[in-house]
Parts: C-alpha cells; sequence; structure tokens
C-alpha cells in the first residue's frame, strides 16, 4: 500500500534506468554522474543517503559503503521530461571521487598553442589505497 | 592536421555518444541534463557556445538557434572515468529550459504527511510560445 507514484512519474529508459547528477547542496559542484533505478531510488528517500545503481556490477550501491565517503541527502529534483533526477547532498569527507578527489570533474579543457587538452584541476585528498584497504 | 586526441580521450557510448551536464558557471545552478558526440563537443568548442546532440531529433542542436536562449562557454570539464562532461556557461536570457524556466530541473520531491510528490519550484519567466514562436 505504500504510494508509488512519484516513481511513476519517472521515464526509466529501456533497461529501467535515468541519469543522476549528484551536487554539493552548499557549493553546488558537480560531484558525480551516476544511475538510478526504482529500488536505488526508493531507498535513497527512505534512508536519507545517495544509493545508486552500479551498470557495471549490476547491483544496487550505497555510496560510501566501502568508502565511508556517503553523501546524505538534502534534496532530490526532476527534470522537466521526467527523465534526469538530481541529487543533492552533503558529502561526508568531502571526497566523492573514487580517485581521493573531491570531484569526479577534475579535468578541465585547456588550449595552450592551440592545442587542447585536458589538465587535472584538483589534488587527491586521499590515497584511494587508504580509502578501500586492499582494493586499491 | 587538426588536433583531436581530447576528443580521443572520451569514452563515447555505443551510439558514440556521452551525457552532459550543464551548469551556470556564476552560481553553479544545474541547467540541464543532454547528450553529445564528437561533432557536437568539436563545434562547442571552436564556437565558444554549447552544442547538443538531440537524440530526438537526431541531429546536431545549437542551444538557443531558435529561442536565442545561446549558452556561452566558460569552461568544458570531464569526469574521472572519461564517460561524463560538464559544461559550465553564461546563460544568456536566464532560461535554458523549454519550458521557460531558468533550470530544467524545477521539480522537488517533497514529503507531506508521508506521501512524497515532485513540487514545481520555479517560475515560468517567458511564455514558451513566446520563445518559439508558432512552434509552442
Amino acid at each position: 500500500m505504500s504510494n508509488t507514484s512519484w516513481l511513476d512519474q519517472i521515464k526509466w529508459n529501456g533497461d529501467g534506468l535515468v541519469p543522476v547528477v549528484t551536487q554539493d547542496s552548499q557549493t553546488r559542484r558537480l560531484l558525480t554522474h551516476a544511475w538510478i533505478n526504482r529500488d536505488a531510488l526508493a531507498l535513497t528517500l527512505a534512508e536519507g543517503r545517495a544509493v545508486y545503481w552500479s551498470r557495471s556490477r549490476q547491483k544496487i550501491w550505497r555510496k560510501g559503503e566501502e568508502s565511508g565517503n556517503v553523501q546524505k541527502i538534502r534534496d532530490i529534483l526532476l527534470d522537466c521530461d521526467g527523465d534526469t533526477v538530481c541529487y543533492l547532498v552533503e558529502q561526508i569527507g568531502g571526497i566523492a571521487c573514487h580517485t581521493g578527489r573531491e570531484s569526479c570533474f577534475y579535468q578541465k579543457l585547456t588550449t595552450v598553442e592551440g592545442k587542447p587538452s585536458w589538465q587535472i584541476t584538483d589534488p587527491v585528498l586521499k590515497d584511494p589505497s587508504a580509502m578501500y584497504g586492499t582494493r586499491s
């Protein structure tokens, strides 16, 4: 008897997924781009933390379950077409990326002498081997 | 003889596309979520304005070509996996959404008496029929 009409309003793709864009709720910095299914979004609301669907592992993925870098949910937004979600979060530990950086978007297109290339803009704040133990 | 290695470093999907997240460069508000192919991204860099690939129309789409709501490019970012791009833009006219709102993400999940629903948070700033003429 649970109310799921809010989930029915989302236009899930053929694989039952939609993209989710995650931003820091304070700075609005873009942290990650990932994917969710119905279960992941329902769990995100129920647990108040960002939950995703891992396409590579084909399973529900609670952000921070291994690294401790949990994302506490502040708001959940939906776009005009109903096919993209946004999580506004408090990023515990200040690290969203598996490389140990604040954000996954740490490469900026930079043109030097007419040649564009991707330049790294952010430092590694924590060694990934320290975040994930032997799984580094 | 043009340098395209920066485009080769992107992990285009089976359809030759990757998602692109567009943010206001000043406020960092999330404006849109769309898709690009190689040509769209190369044009974005060359022209200094956001260019996308329309999956529904299967064609290059210069943002603002009909509405006038051009997005001037301030920065182009790439994520850790190389499969998502971010455009940081100056949104001309202050309207990114085809509904006439600042952002496409104008619906917020709100729970009242245990019932979650999507509530509209933003006003329509301009009538879409005025933006698109007879195509409204």
